[in-house]
């Protein structure tokens, strides 16, 4: 089956634009530009699909072209099972994907029902029609570093003169270099494979690359002593770099890694191997490689603990690199240095913030221009979010339909009016007086401020210990729903699995009608708001804070 | 802490009668005649509560005092945690109660995050502000029971003329008789303890004891040739009563069983003893009590296959007698009869029939009372539910709240209008008309048509195989809180135990209003409308049947 992605233009098939807008966001989940394998029905991340099978494809299209404005469209794993009256305040569609009862909550179930075609993985953003290619992860990353700059360096230009050190440069690790030098930083990546530093070459994602650390190390300082973003890529194990960095006694301000450590086999490589010789020994003899791979992998994390000690701020990226050697090499300080999540990424939810994303439906690249334009209207003083607008504007290829990603929060104006909130109806005006060619939907990631629960991941070391509590994101889909979402998902194993988290996901439709700026001004305050509250009850400051200058109702705290 | 139940009258504390609704629907979950230990919050099952601590209900009835019309309270755990604006036809209250990621969804995990006072158990109809006490309990043996008997014999009037034989006069199981009884039909229930025979007895739920079983096999046998209701309980142990039968090749119409099997030690009493023997037996010897007990259950076990075989229609009843013998006596083919829900409920389900509830918010019998007639007018035709309604108003004790709780469905009229919504939109205009003194709340139990996925109890061995599924209770809560109910629920665990089971409920407020009218048309037919879609997804050829009759969408059918 050949797939084109997603309709464009202002003529509509459907009924009204909130189901024109769903059927054009699942099929832009599987434009051969955006998805991984649409011939089957997979977006991204393993078998996150966007429909369960064809004829369920087929059947939710036909549903969505007869769906009245007050209808709603129930989707079942990625199968439409019913339709019903609801009203025009109430969501066109409803999708709950891959939800086990807990004790049957996991891969081995999961899999017996999926082979008789009863169930559909619907990851994060595949089976909630979300996904938007990779802008999202060079997004992320960038957002990541911001904070982590903003929280140890607070009066600092974003990384400006300073020096982050990380290894690893695939599919998203490659993302790296850029979001440094996007925050005006410096950075030394350590990659085995030649090929994989090329490649970000090429795409300018890195600027250059040495086999000499002396130069890395030389050329990298420079940089950052004239206040200049820098990336350099240095052909070597990141161990061994890390180990080189210690004997020379050099300690950058900040400390990762994204190399594919979770795999000991296929994805991490021993040090004293070129990648041929390493392919080769995996083949040859699987289980040597893998007690060297850890062998590196153990002084790998010994290297990190050292130059954290030595000062390094120092932070693993959610590859489980520490659990590796904790499980392995029984390295029982491992966990001395935190995960992004609870050290930089928590922060940001407790305020709601988190990956906002909007899509033009028309497929013009100025409708998503002129967003951009919006952005730095409204927030100018927001100096890395426009900064962040400016280099996606230049460096990121639009995939399927254009569309935007950035972080915004609750953080209200003097009018009581979210950020989230105040760029949303500022879009549905520009869409009302014709200045965007047709709606836009506004989405996000189920990685959210207030939308999941994920104990290995977005919920790791929750400050009370509520870590596995899932009432958050049922609450969150339930609120959005009331809010008057246009789409409301919940899933079950994103990004971590089966059983293994809860997430929701959430699309207004922003058509230039005053309901749709009814829609966005409320969803974009629940949403973000659950963020907010979910973190005040774990008793997080930030979250109490921003409660406070926001106005958020803390219930069991305002009755103090 | 002393507790006096729910406020009544027409008087209200907060800005509207939904808010209100639910303070009072809180309150007399924990009225002492409703609650089972209202001090410590536990209002039945268990520890199934209705809020997480006294500071926590305290800060539950302060919100609900100042909500606002467009605003919505949000409970997590029995907790309130947050409050936003959404808008009149969204729910006041959204709950989540004791919901956790999969892998951690156990006993355990809840057990040290309720120590820690971070979550609550909220069983069924606790934790979501909707028990009414025991009257469910004998209306849902009355439906049992009636839908075995229309199976049967379809041309009967009832169960009358047949002889039902079961074990267990307990909480739960005391009801059979009279449910038995309602439905025009015979009754022999052995129990070995006479105090529970003589409670029975002097409560009318029975009609007569005697320790001899010839005579009450003659009994039992002149009433049902005379087509006379009849009961009477054996004071024996149920294997020895069912031997008995056997030897005087007496086979019974039906046979069922509600003695605790589930628990042989604290449960169940092993033949040869007498009560106050076999407790002493419990006390000194705990390991030979079990021996015993398994013993007897095995032979219980036998005799209900022998006499399945000559005949009875036999089913379990919820006790797990069948999984005991199966599990500690290695009895392969325990399973030959059903469970009563594949056998019994799950027809009704398709056809979205549940237990359906409402509450008169006035506190005056009267307010019933004519609810009660109500039914009666709208379904002339319906003979056993009217049959219900007589016998509900003679025998029924009215705790906390009056309430009426029965079974109705999906099932369309000529306008298009389900059963639910008829009955719903006839005692609004009774509101509006002042000829009930009060709104009523409409609800319902968890265990319903479309609320519910339990694959130990509600979606036992569904022909689909999809028994753990969790995906339709969550749709089913979305769609619900979409079409406008005005509280809406999410558990885990209820029934059968954190883990085992995912399910919803909601409210809706019947105020006389045109907006109460919508909501109640709108939710009473997507509520028993998932039970129809659910099976009809399942291939339970039932709710296809219903599906079509009562035109309710199923798309991939639709587009076959
Ligand atoms: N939790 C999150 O949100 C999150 C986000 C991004 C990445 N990650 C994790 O980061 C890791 C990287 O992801 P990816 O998609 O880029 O993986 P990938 O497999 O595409 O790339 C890994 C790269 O690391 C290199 N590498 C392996 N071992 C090395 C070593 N010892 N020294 C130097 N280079 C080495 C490989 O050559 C490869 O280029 C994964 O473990 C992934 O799960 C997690
Ligand atoms: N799944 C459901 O929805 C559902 C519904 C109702 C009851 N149940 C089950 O039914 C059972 C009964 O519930 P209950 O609340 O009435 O329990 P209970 O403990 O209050 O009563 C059980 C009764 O059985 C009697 N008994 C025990 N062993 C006996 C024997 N061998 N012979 C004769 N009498 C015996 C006891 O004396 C007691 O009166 C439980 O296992 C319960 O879980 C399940």
């Amino acid at each position: 089956r050949r797939y084109q992605g997603a309709p464009t233009g202002t003529d509509i098939e459907c009924k009204g634009w909130r189901q024109e807008a769903a059927l054009r966001m699942l099929n832009n989940n599987l434009d051969p530009d955006v998805a991984e394998d649409p011939e089957n029905l997979v977006v991204y991340g393993g078998t996150g699909r966007a429909a369960r099978s064809w004829d369920a494809y087929d059947a939710i299209l036909g549903e969505l072209r007869e769906l009245d404005d007050d209808e709603t469209l129930l989707v079942q794993s990625g199968k439409p099972v019913g339709r019903f009256t609801t009203h025009e305040r109430a969501p066109r569609v409803l999708i709950a994907n891959s939800n086990l009862v807990g004790k049957w909550d996991n891969w081995e179930h999961f899999h017996e029902l999926e082979a008789e075609g009863k169930i559909m993985y619907g990851q994060m953003t595949a089976g909630s029609w979300a996904y938007i290619g990779t802008q999202g992860i060079l997004q992320g990353t960038y957002e990541t570093l911001a904070e982590a700059g903003r929280q140890q360096f607070p009066d600092n230009d974003g990384l400006r003169g300073t020096i982050t050190v990380t290894g690893g440069l695939g599919g998203m690790g490659g993302a790296q270099p850029l979001a440094v030098t996007m925050n005006h930083g410096v950075c030394i990546a350590a990659e085995v494979n030649e090929h994989r530093i090329d490649r970000r070459i090429e795409t300018r994602y890195c600027m250059e690359r040495t086999d000499d650390l002396d130069e890395a190390i030389e050329k990298a300082r420079e940089a950052a002593e004239k206040g200049e973003p820098y990336s350099i890529a240095v052909h070597a194990n990141a161990a061994d770099v890390l180990e080189g960095m210690l004997e020379r006694d050099f300690v950058p301000n900040f400390l990762t890694d994204q190399t594919s450590a979770h795999d000991e086999l296929e994805g991490y490589y021993p040090s004293g191997y070129t990648v041929e010789e390493a392919d080769r020994l995996r083949e040859d003899d699987p289980d040597r490689y893998v007690e060297e791979s850890l062998d590196t992998m153990q002084r790998h994390v010994q290297a990190m603990l050292d130059l954290q000690e030595r000062g390094a701020v120092t932070f693993e990226y959610g590859n489980n690199i520490r659990g590796q050697v904790q499980e392995h090499r029984e390295m029982t300080n491992a966990f001395d240095f935190p995960g992004f999540v609870p050290a930089y990424i928590r922060p940001l939810f407790c305020r709601g913030k988190g990956p906002f994303r909007w899509v033009a439906l028309s497929g013009d690249p100025a409708d998503i221009h002129r967003t951009d334009e919006a952005v730095r209207e409204l927030f100018p003083e927001k100096e890395h979010l426009g900064r962040w607008i400016d280099l996606a504007h230049e460096q990121v290829e639009f995939q399927g339909l254009p569309s935007r990603v950035c972080w915004l929060g609750y953080s209200t104006d003097e009018e009581g009016i979210t950020e989230r909130a105040k760029f949303a109806l500022r879009i549905n005006e520009l869409v009302r007086d014709g200045e965007i060619s047709a709606p836009v939907v506004v989405t996000r990631d189920h990685l959210d401020a207030g939308s999941v629960a994920s104990p290995h991941r977005e919920t790791e070391a929750m400050k009370d210990g509520t870590d596995a509590v899932a009432d958050w994101p049922i609450l969150n889909a339930l609120l959005n729903c009331a809010a008057g979402a246009d789409i409301v998902s919940v899933h079950d194993g994103g990004g971590v699995g089966i059983g293994n988290s809860l997430h929701t996901n959430n699309h207004v439709v922003l058509d230039g009608s005053d309901l749709a700026a009814e829609k966005a001004r409320r969803v974009f305050t629940t949403d973000p708001g659950m963020g907010v509250i979910r973190h005040a009850d774990a008793g997080y400051e930030e979250a109490l804070d921003e409660a406070e200058q926001s106005n958020v109702a803390v219930p069991m705290r305002d009755h103090e």
